[in-house]
């Protein structure tokens, strides 16, 4: 599967009383997609906080436009859009597969920190992931 | 207490491996600010939904400045900056009550709807509500 | 793949500060598992909720014994062991996929019940749905 | 107010497609009541983790009796019914504030767990955690 595409099907919890995917999950289906993202392009979060290098975010964006239903197949579309060894950003399109539909778009951005939440650079740390983030850049 | 101010306590189930509030929460603690200011001014969520309106997001943002502990108090700010009937904009801050320090900032808009989430104006068909929602919006 | 088998792969918004899947998610697999069952044996939940009828929990249990950890690949085994047209059982076990361990066991227990919640018998009023499930029951 | 018992109000994301709060939010209203309750008797879950006390879930239960609205308050009443040193358990009854109608009840198994979640007794290790959580034990 393409690397920037991540599936998942909307569970029942993820479900409120307007009898939609509540938007605060639309954040966490990002979460998902550019963890595989980043597992896919060989710069795995799970190896890297082995390493002692944390990715929190700065910022977090949705824009809603259509809303996804229970059990709907979404696919997230990710894409690497800033990285500059100290920050990076990623944008986010969430389509309905059945419909081609766009769901969502959205964005966020992150920085990288050692376990005490103190933002580092991780250029001449991991020059492997560096290297490896940079690569996988493209523009906006 | 401030009909601005929602305050509340960060669950263990919030946080994540980092050991910090998983930054999705955040969107949630703004939507309970949200609903407890509409229910302070006379324009309670729940009352509106059993007329048939529903109020479902548009857009959320939120940008992250210092992380939220387990167990922290936290006073959620919130602010109504645009209303016209048909749509409406909603800001927050987040603060660490011990420290006063922001945690976060924020914003969401949101349209009405009726049950199949066609959008709506709400400024003739409930003109009580309209009034208060205008009554209580303050500039950016 | 075997209808009584969900796999899924465990988030990262699903962790909590002990750095392990935080233990009202294995509720929410059980969920996932037992929704993906239902529609792989032919009896769909969200077309059951289109006929008006839902099936509520009555009861869940769940006993840990290894726990998940982040990006862990897990398998729900879900049998359907109790079901009377009225009421249904179901068990699970979660299994981690790489070492075959087993994390959790567990149960729910769910009626039948119309969009005011107020429980129903489906044998009569659906009795193709009824004899799926029948016929899905296996010795507990 | 009284140490057994913590109140919260049911949040709009908790709730799923039925329009009552998602079943497995109450083994999260649980915890929290637990946490409560385990500051107000002086034997703080964050004080212990500073010391390396974890207190992981063995195993979770809840019957669900009545379904918990949106924006309805609840009091959760949590009691220690079994304490050795080595394990506890705690007995919930989750209340309807308005009604004063018994939503669920439940209870819920811990260990007590160095940081690479090996069980461990407190008994000789953290005497006076030990000595308040018998004190606070009543008969199930």
């Amino acid at each position: 599967m393409d690397k920037n595409i991540f599936k998942l099907r909307a569970s029942y919890y993820e479900t409120d009383r307007m009898k939609i995917v509540h938007h605060s999950n639309h954040i966490r289906y990002f979460e998902d997609a550019r963890i595989s993202f980043m597992h896919n392009i060989g710069c795995d979060v799970y190896e890297l906080e082995k390493k002692g290098i944390l990715i929190p975010n700065i910022e977090a964006y949705a824009k809603y436009k259509k809303p996804i239903k229970f059990f709907d197949e979404v696919c997230v579309e990710v894409k690497l859009v800033k990285f500059n060894g100290v920050r990076m950003k990623f944008e986010y399109v969430i389509r309905i597969c059945e419909t081609d539909e766009i769901a969502a778009t959205g964005f966020t951005s992150h920085c990288f920190a050692d376990e005490n939440l103190i933002p580092k650079s991780i250029k001449h740390s991991f020059p492997e992931e560096y290297k490896i983030l940079l690569q996988n850049t493209v523009s906006e």
